[in-house]
């Protein structure tokens, strides 16, 4: 906790993003993963079919409910290594079980192969004896599109869904008409319209922007389980977590909505020197707690 | 807790609204308070120079720290008496004490006398030896509304704030330009256009509806302290909650926006027989006792 924000804006603006793919991924998993995650954590890895996979776990957790976590990276970069600390961090805070996987990343596999393997998930928990209402989703930046893109994609198979989904710094709107893109330029350090610009091309690979199941902000959420949305004030992408209030809202569905001063993308992955990555981290926990905790009937709440 | 949403609903569309305002105000007081306050709560009436007020203290709670409360009514209606129940509701779930005041009513009194009887009601606290970082304000609809107002006068006289801000379905744009007074006008039983017209007019009295004064959504909110809201996704004002939400955060000013499936304008008030009231006013309780604890230092923080 001896850091600040500005001490991170400094040392992400000071450095300039690489070019190659190979490179960017490399420098991801490097900044993300600045420090390790608690630890008395286990994470275990495996594989879901050809799908890398890793549970955490923190001791005296509750294993019977699970956490479905999508990394981010703009659908081009990250890792089940660079979300490490964050995922298993929150997972323990929440008293559960994690689950992350390092689904297929454009550009040598644009959409929907993502999403593919994000079902493949979710299917692999219904097969360990995992209840829909035992399991919450979620993700940062483009696994928050990718969030909403499986449950959106669960409605329309007809499935039952998640019992609550989680959003940090979401990216939902692939065709970039948030006015916090341009207003927040100068001061986000991390993504800017050009760099969202280049993922957008290598994921779409020619799809459509428009089409809700790339750009979730578009699609109708009438009858999604409960969301909480959390992002910085400092971020290009303010406006998109915004905005999924709003349409969350306008679809009756339960929303919340954090916006978190001076904080950045996805600010999370460095809650262990972030005094409001912890705090923001720990609100996560609890709210994925409550969300998970079993239903009482009407009259065991009256009574 | 064994009314539905749906019940209230339907009691509130089946009545007509009356044309005089002493009607209104009577109606208003008659269907607000239709459930008594929890029985172990003491309300203490008082005065403050001419304003009627009202402490309110649940046993074991701590009277070092408040909530000042201004009750909805469109400016034009609503009471101490109305918003009991609610106001001493979540004071109790808080752990504090609270304060709610009579404001004067438009169309006897237009701007700015509401704001006025709440900056003479804040310097009360002062002067009881409240520190500002003990006081929370907040109001539902209009108060939601005069919140924010007080806020930016006291800001703009270069006064320290409080702690935090509460609104509830808040109406801040008196222009009525959000996109669900229309979309939602079918659904919501208590707030139309028409209503709201006849209300800022009487309220504004030839005052410009633009003025952040009396239309807050278009003020600039930097140095604000933190603003839970809270609002229904079956109301007209939706979007006044959203779009405060996104300009708070523009501002960087931490902001929570909460919006709960099928409920209407203000539904707290009925949480005697709403678990939903009942649940959104556990979640105020929470973050109000949150905002108002003692901040620690870096250094109890650490250790």
């Amino acid at each position: 906790m001896d850091s600040d924000i500005d001490d991170l804006k400094t040392l992400f603006t000071a450095k300039p993003r690489p070019t190659s793919w190979a490179e960017r991924r490399a420098r991801m998993d490097e900044i993300c993963a600045i420090d390790p995650p608690p630890a008395d954590i286990v994470f275990t890895p495996f594989a879901i079919g050809g799908i890398p996979a890793e549970w955490s776990l923190a001791p005296e957790r509750d294993a019977a409910r699970v956490l479905l976590y999508f990394h981010g990276g703009g659908y081009c970069a990250g890792s089940i290594g660079s979300h490490r600390a964050m995922v298993g961090g929150v997972g323990k805070l929440a008293g559960i079980r994690t689950l992350a996987i390092d689904y297929r990343l454009a550009p040598e596999h644009p959409y929907p192969a993502a999403l593919e393997d994000a079902l493949a998930a979710w299917r692999f928990l219904g097969e360990q004896g995992y209840t829909p209402q035992s399991i919450a989703i979620g993700g940062d930046s483009a696994g928050g599109n990718l969030t909403l893109a499986l449950l959106l994609r669960l409605q329309a198979l007809g499935e039952p869904l998640p019992a609550a989904a989680w959003l940090v710094s979401p990216w939902l709107d692939l065709q970039m008409t948030g006015a916090t893109l341009d207003s927040k330029a100068d001061i986000d350090p991390l993504i800017s319209r050009d760099y969202l610009t280049g993922l957008a091309t290598a994921f779409l690979a020619g799809h459509d922007p428009a089409d809700p199941a790339v750009s979730p902000l578009y699609a109708d959420f009438t009858g999604l389980p409960p969301v909480l949305i959390q992002v910085g004030s400092s971020e290009t992408l303010l406006d998109d977590a915004v905005r999924v209030a709003g349409a969350l809202g306008a679809a009756e569905v339960h929303a919340t909505l954090e916006i978190w001063p001076r904080m950045i993308h996805a600010w999370m992955l460095w809650s262990g020197r972030l005094a409001d990555g912890q705090a923001a981290s720990a609100r996560a926990g609890e709210w994925l707690c409550r969300a998970l905790r079993p239903k009482l009937s009407q009259q065991e709440r009256d009574g």
